[in-house]
C-alpha cells in the first residue's frame, strides 16, 4: 500500500501548483490580502443551522457521538444503554433522520421574518454525515440513508429565491471516526489519505454544486492547514470558483489559523469581546445556551431570553461584528416554536430598529462611558450615530456621554417614534428626554435606539 | 351467544340495586342533587393533558385515528401513505409511544408553576389505550406497550405531593374502534357488551386505584346515559368510592345529559359563555388553537399568545366558571418549551393576580358596562371587588361604570403596585387614575387588577 | 366492583341452563356417551401448525414467553438482554409477526402432498394472541397487530377447498399472563371474569365462524373444567352448533379431565403408549424435536429423520391412534423446506402404504410378536391383514409370528409390488420371502407393507 | 477537480510500477505463466458463501438490489411497495442485517462435515457492503452498520483452525451504485476514481488483513483490465503479498480476462463443459438453482436434490473442474437446515468415495463410452483408476468401456464394500459384477465408486 501513500502525495503537490494568471497564491499572505466582499460586513445578522444525525437522538449536544464513544461521559452512556438495544451505533440513528417536515420555504420564511441576511447551514458536521448526497459519502449521506433528500439543495434554492438572503454552508474539515482521518492523526499527519480522498474533493463538490456565499469552515481536528491544503483550496475558491467575487470564508482553516488567517474571523464559539476589533469577525452562538443542535431535554431556562439576544446582537454589532444566531431544528424538519417565536421577535425588533443594524460601521465609541447598556453604532455617509440603550430608564431620560452635541444642528429622535428634545449634558454629551409611553404605545420591547444626527 | 348477553344484562339489573343505606340513587334527580364540593370552585385553574398513542404520529389532531380510518380525510390519509409501509395501523403506533424523557416531578413543577390548582390526565382517549395497566384493556395500555410504565400512577403521586394540586382523571366512555362497542352500536344500544365489559369495570379500577378528585368523563359515542349505566355508576361514585366526599365530575355522561346533568357542566369544548351560568362550569380549552393532543405540525401562529390566555382566564372566571388549559406533551414525554412558557407566564400573572381569581366568586356584573374589557371577581367575606382590565388606557385613567363607589369608604389599588387616586365619574361609577409607569415598573403585563375596597 | 363479580356467576349460571330438546346434558356423563363422529378415525394423519408471536422470537419454544418472563430461564433472558433494547416486552415482537410470505394455498399444497386429512391451527395459544380478529382480544390479534390478516380464515378457506382435507382449530384456554386469569388464579377459581369474558365468547365465536371439524382444546391453567364450564360449552357443540354433526374435540377441557373426558384421548404431547386402547387417541408431536414453533436455534440434528417419522406413524396407527404431526412455520409466513422435505416425503410414502394407514382399524396384534419392528393393521371388511417392516431384512425373508395363514387361501403382496411367496413359519405364522430388489426397483423406502389376504 | 483526476493518474502510473526483483510483471503473460499452487487442484471441493445485506429482503437473488432499483423488475419493485414505506431504500436494510445467531465455529463444523477444503466467503458484492471493518467503506461495512462484527475476520480465524480447510475470500471489483464507478463508467472508464480510491485499496487492505488462500475476484463492471489495474496487483499478489506462496486466484479480473487470463477459469457460473479442458477451472454452482443468496421465497423443489449434487460433483471431477457448493446463509446468520442436510450428505458420500475424489486427477477418458452415468478419475502414482456410477444397475453388473484390463493383474473393488468379480468385456473393457445388496447393506447412496489397479 506504500504506493498509494506516494500517489496521494502526488496529487497534494498538483493541487499546489497554480496557473500563473491567478490573483492568489496559495499561502495566508496573499489569502489574508483577499479585501472582505462588502455585503458581509452589511448583513450584520445571520442564522445558524445545525442539523444532522445528531437530531435524532436529540440530546445533550450536537457532540453526541463523541461524547457518547470518543469521551464516554457517563449520562450519554446511560442514555444510549436505557433507551437502545445493546450494539446499536451512532450509525443506526441515521435512517431515523427523517426529516419528513422539512420545507424549506417555510423555513425561509420564518428566517426572513427573522431579519437575518444570510442563513448557514451545517452540510457535514464532525461526525461526517454529509446532508447533501456527495459522491465521496457514499451511503453516509442525506439522499442515501434517512430523508433521502438533497437538503443543502432543497434550502440553497429556497433561500436564494429571497433576493434579500445569502446561502451560507457550513462544512466540518475533520470527522472524529473517519478511519483515514484516524489513520492520518496515527501517522502525526504525515499521510494525507483523508483530505485527499475525502475532505477537498467534498469541498470543491460542495463549492461547485450549491455556490455558497459564505463557506464556514470548523473542525481542524488539531491538523495544520498544510494538512488540509487549506491555502490550495482557498487560492482556487478565490480565484476561480463560481462564487470567487463573493464568496466570504472564515478562520477555521487548521490548527492556528483560527482568529489569524483566511476570511473573517470566528475565534472561539460565541466570541463577544465587547470591544472593536480592527479585522471583520462574527459572533456564532446559539439560542438554547447549552447546544447547537437540537436538544429534547432543553428546558425553557436553557432558552436565552429576547432581552439576551436582543442585547447580544446590539454588543456585537456595535464592535464591529456579525451575530449568528444558531436554531437546531428537528430530526423530522421542524423548527420548534420556540425558536421561532425567538426569531420572529428578533424580526419585530428589526423592523423597528433595522436602520441602526444593517449597513452600520461601529462608531468611534462602542458603548456609552457614563450610562451603562448604551450601544453605538454609526451610518458615515449620513454621519448618523445611532445609541441603542437596553433599559428603558425610570428617570425619563438617557444620558449619553459619547455624542457631542451641535447647538442648532444636533437632532435627536427614537426610532419607531418621533423627535425628542435634548439638552446638552454637563460637563459633556447629550441628556435626551423620553416620552412617557404606556405600554401600548412603545415603538418596540427589549431595546430602543435614538439617533442623532447633525452630532459628532 | 344469547346467553352471554343475558348475563350482560344480569350484570345491569344488579348494579342498579343499591342499598338501603345509600346517600344518592342511580337516577339523575338524586345525582344531580349532590352540591358540588367546594374545593373546585375555589380552584378556578387547572391543566388539562392530552397524550396517548396519538402523541406519537402527532399530527393533525388527537382525533387522527378516527379522521385517517374513520372519516379518511385526505391529508390523514396521505400522511399516512406518504410515511408509512402499507398496512400500517394505528395500533403500530403504541410501540412508538416511548416516554423516555417523561418526569412526572418536572412536569409538576411546570404546573405548580403556572398557578394551576389541579391537572386533569386523559388516562383514556377515544382510542381506547389506557395509560395505567388496566385488566380490562391488556395489551393495549402504556404498561405493556409503548412506555411499559403506569403514567396515570407516576402523575398522579407526584401530584399528590403538592399539597395545592389535586389529581383529575379524563376517561372516555366510547371507543372509536372498539369491536364490542361497535356491536352495541350495531344494535341500536340494546346490548351493553362494551360498557359491562370495558367502560365500567375499568372506571371501578381507575377510581379505585388512583383516587381521582375530578372525573373528567367524555365521548358518549351517541348513547344515551342507560346504555352507560352513568347514574349506577355516579352513584357508586358519590355514596361507597374512596374519593365520595371530594369527586367532582363532570357533565359528559350520556347523550343529552350534557350541559344538563352530573356534575359541573362543560357543555361544549372551548365553552366561554360570556355571561354568568347558574350552574358550576368550566371552560376546557387549548393553547394551540387547533388541537388537543401535541401536533408537530403545529405554527408559532397556531398558539394563543399570553394576552389571548389571560384574557380567557380572566372572562371565564369572571363569569363563574374554571379554566382548563390544555397542554399536550411529545410521544417521548416532553412539554415542549413553547408550552412551558405561556404556563409559567400564567403563573407570573397570577403571583400578582391571583387575589382577583381563587376564592372568588362571580360579582352581580361579570364586565363593565361603559368600558370595554374590564371584567369582575369579588370576594364576598372580604366584600372586595376586583375590576381586571385587559389593556393599558393611554389616556392614565380607567372609568368602571359598575361599582357604586362611597366617597370616604372606597378604596382602589392597583394589585402589586400602590393605592389609587380616584374619583366617582358621572353619572355613575369610579374614575380611577392609573400611574405613569416604564416598562420595568408595571407590576405585571397583559392584565391589571383594580381592587375596590368599600363599594357596592 | 363486588357487583360485577356477582354478574360473572349469573352469567354462569345462565350457560348451565340447556333447553330441554337438548341431547347432550353439560355433564360429563352425557358429553363422554356421544360416540365420535367416524370420519376421524378413518384420517389417521394430521397436520398440527404452531403459528403465533412466539414466531418471531422463534427462539428455544413457544413458550418462549412464559421461560424467559415468567420462569425466567437463564439462556432467554439473556438472549433478549443481548439482542433487544432495555423494555423490550413479548408484545414488541406482535408487529413483527409479518407473514407477508404467508400464501394458504401454497401451504395447503403442501399438506395435500403429505398425504394428511386433516389441519389444526393454533388460532391462540398460551400467549393469548389470536390468529383471527376476536372481538374479545382487541389489538391482541393478528387483523389489528402483525400481519393485519385474518389468518384462520384464509387457511381454513384454502383447506376446505381440498374435498379430502378437514379444518381442526387449535384453542388455548388459559393465557399465561391475562391479567383477568391471574386474578381468577389468585381467587383460587373461585371467580370466573376470565372465562365469562373472554375463553367462552372466543370458544362461540371460532366455531360460529370457523366451523371446524376438529376442536383441539388445550392449556387449562390448572383450573378445573367447572371453571372453564367446559361440558356446557361442550354441550352447545355437540347440541347446536352448526358443525354438530362432525365435530371431534380432545381431552384437554380442564384438570384432570385430560386423558379421563372430552372427545378423544391425548393424554401427554407425544403421547404414543405402544399398545391398543379402548378409547380413540392421538398422538401429537413434533417434527423439530424440541418445539412446537418454529425455532432458529434449530439445528438439522435436532429434525427427526424421515425413517423416525415413518416410524412413529405406523406405530400410532396400530396401536388404534391417529398421528399429528406438528410443523412451525415462520413468523413470515412460510413452512422451511426442511418441514416440506419431511412432509412431502411421508406423503410419497403414503402414496405407496396408505392402504394399509386410511380406513384400516387396529388389529388383534399391535406389533409382531417375534419379528422386532413389524406393526399391524387391518381392514376388517376386506379382511385384509397389512404387515409394516421398519428395516429391509439382509436375510431375504420376513417371518410374521402373528398372522395364522390358510394355505390355499393366504396371499400376500408386497405394496407398490407384485404377490410374493410364502411358507408357513413354524410353529406358527407365514415367511415371506422377499424379492431381491436394488434401490431404484424398491417400491418405497423407509418402511415397506405386506398385504395378506385370507389369513386369519 | 482537474487536479484531482490527475492526481488519481499519478498514482496509477505509480502502480504499474514494479521493483526489478520481482517475480511477476503486471503484464498477462508474466502472470498467466505462475504455476497454479498445488493445494488447489488436490482439495476439489469447496464451499461458496453468498451473504451480504441482500440476505436481508433475502428475496428473488442477491442481485435484489439492481433488479429492484437498476433494471426495475415487476416482482421485486412490487415487492418493496408492498412490504416497505416510501422513499425505503436498500441501505435501510443494512441495519437489520443482524446475524445475531452467526457462529464461525457452528458454520466451519458443517462445512467440515460436507468434506469441503476450502471456504468462499463473499466479503464484498456488488452492492458495495464490506463484510469487515474496510476503512474505504465506512459506514457501509459490517463493523459500522449491521452486526457490528467482522465477519470476515471471525470465518476466517473459525476457518484456519481446521488444518484442512483454507480461507478464500470473493471480492467484487465494481460496485452497482457506487457513484465514483458510476462517474467513471459515463467517462468510459478514462478516468479511474473507483478503483484508486476504493477497489484497489480494499483489495490490499483484504489481503493484508485475513491472507486469503483463495481470492476469488468478480464483477468487472464491463470495464477492461487496464481499468483496474489487475495485473498490477496481481503482480503485487504474487510477488510481495503475505500469501505470495499459496495464494490462488481466478480469471475474473477484468473484460474478456474471463476464461483467458488471470488463475483458474470459472469462465461462467455454473459452468461444467463435460469434457476436459487444458487449464485448472472450477465449477461455481448453487444447492438453491435459482440463487446464490438466501431467497426467503425458495421452495424444495428449487433445491438440488443430494443425487444432483453428487452427480455434478463427479462430472465436475472427472473433467478437471474444482467444484464450489454455495449456500446462502441468512440474515440472522444462520445456514438453514435443508442447507445442512445437502452438506453433509455430501460429506457422508465423500467418506466412502474421498478416495476417488480428492488428490485425483483427469483420466484420459471422462465419462465411459458405451455405460451412461459413469465417470473416471484417476491416481497417477497408485496407477488407479475410479470409475464412479451414478445408478445402480438393475442387471446386476456394470460394463466399463474405456479401462483395459490386465487377466491376473487389474483388481476391481468397490468402495466401502469388498473385492467385485470381474471379466473381460467384449469387444474391450471390463465387466464387473456387482453384489446383491439390500438397502441397508449398500455402503453409501446416490452414486458408488469402482477402483480398479492393474489397467489401464
Amino acid at each position: 500500500m506504500a504506493q498509494l501513500s506516494l500517489s496521494f502525495s502526488a496529487a497534494f503537490l498538483l493541487l499546489m501548483s497554480c496557473p500563473s494568471w491567478s490573483k492568489y497564491e496559495p499561502n495566508w499572505e496573499s489569502i489574508d490580502s483577499r479585501p472582505l466582499p462588502e455585503w458581509f460586513d452589511q448583513a450584520k445578522f445571520g442564522i445558524f443551522i445545525h442539523w444532522g444525525v445528531f437530531s435524532v437522538p436529540s440530546y445533550g449536544s450536537e457532540w453526541f457521538w463523541w461524547f457518547w464513544q470518543g469521551q464516554k461521559i457517563a449520562n450519554y452512556v446511560q442514555f444510549m444503554k436505557k433507551n437502545y438495544p445493546p450494539g446499536f451505533q451512532y450509525q443506526d440513528f441515521a435512517p431515523m433522520f427523517t426529516a419528513e417536515f422539512f420545507d424549506a420555504k417555510h423555513w425561509t420564511d420564518i428566517f426572513v421574518s427573522s431579519g437575518a441576511k444570510y442563513i448557514v447551514l451545517t452540510t457535514k458536521h464532525h461526525e461526517g454525515y454529509t446532508l447533501w448526497g456527495s459522491k465521496y459519502s457514499w451511503n453516509w449521506n442525506a439522499v442515501d440513508v434517512g430523508p433521502k433528500r438533497d437538503l443543502v439543495g432543497e434550502l440553497s434554492t429556497a433561500v436564494r429565491e429571497h433576493s434579500d438572503l445569502r446561502v451560507g454552508l457550513y462544512h466540518s474539515l475533520f470527522e472524529w471516526f473517519h478511519p483515514l482521518f484516524r489513520e492520518d492523526a496515527a501517522n502525526v499527519f504525515n499521510t494525507t489519505f483523508f483530505p485527499n480522498s475525502k475532505t477537498l474533493p467534498e469541498l470543491y463538490e460542495l463549492v461547485n454544486k450549491y455556490k455558497p456565499e459564505v463557506l464556514w469552515s470548523d473542525g481542524d481536528g488539531n491538523a495544520p492547514d498544510k494538512y488540509w491544503n487549506s491555502t490550495g483550496f482557498l487560492a482556487w475558491l478565490y480565484n476561480e470558483s463560481p462564487v470567487r467575487d463573493t464568496v466570504v470564508t472564515n478562520d477555521r482553516w487548521g490548527l492556528n489559523s483560527i482568529c489569524k488567517h483566511g476570511g473573517y474571523y470566528t475565534c472561539s464559539d460565541r466570541y463577544n469581546p465587547g470591544h472593536l476589533l480592527k479585522h471583520k469577525w462574527e459572533n456564532c452562538m446559539t439560542i438554547d445556551k447549552r447546544s447547537w443542535g437540537y436538544r429534547r431535554d432543553a428546558q425553557l431556562s436553557d432558552f436565552l431570553t429576547i432581552e439576551e439576544l436582543i442585547k447580544t446582537l446590539v454588543e456585537t454589532v456595535s464592535c464591529g461584528g456579525n451575530l449568528l444566531m444558531n436554531v437546531g431544528p428537528t430530526h423530522d424538519g421542524r423548527i420548534a416554536p420556540i425558536f421561532e417565536e425567538r426569531l420572529r421577535q428578533v424580526g419585530q425588533w428589526l423592523k423597528v430598529n433595522g436602520e441602526a443594524i444593517y449597513n452600520t460601521t461601529a462608531w468611534r465609541a462602542q458603548n456609552d462611558s457614563l450610562t451603562p447598556g448604551v450601544w453605538y453604532t454609526w451610518r458615515p455617509q449620513e454621519k448618523t450615530i445611532y445609541a441603542i440603550f437596553l433599559s428603558w430608564p425610570n428617570t425619563g431620560y438617557v444620558v449619553l456621554n459619547e455624542p457631542l452635541p451641535n447647538q442648532g444642528q444636533t437632532q435627536v429622535g427614537l426610532l419607531g417614534y418621533q423627535p425628542l428634545k435634548w439638552e446638552p449634558a454637563s460637563p459633556k454629551g447629550v441628556k435626551v428626554f423620553l416620552p412617557q409611553l404606556t405600554v401600548s404605545q412603545m415603538p418596540c420591547s427589549w431595546a430602543w435606539t435614538l439617533r442623532l444626527t447633525g452630532a459628532a
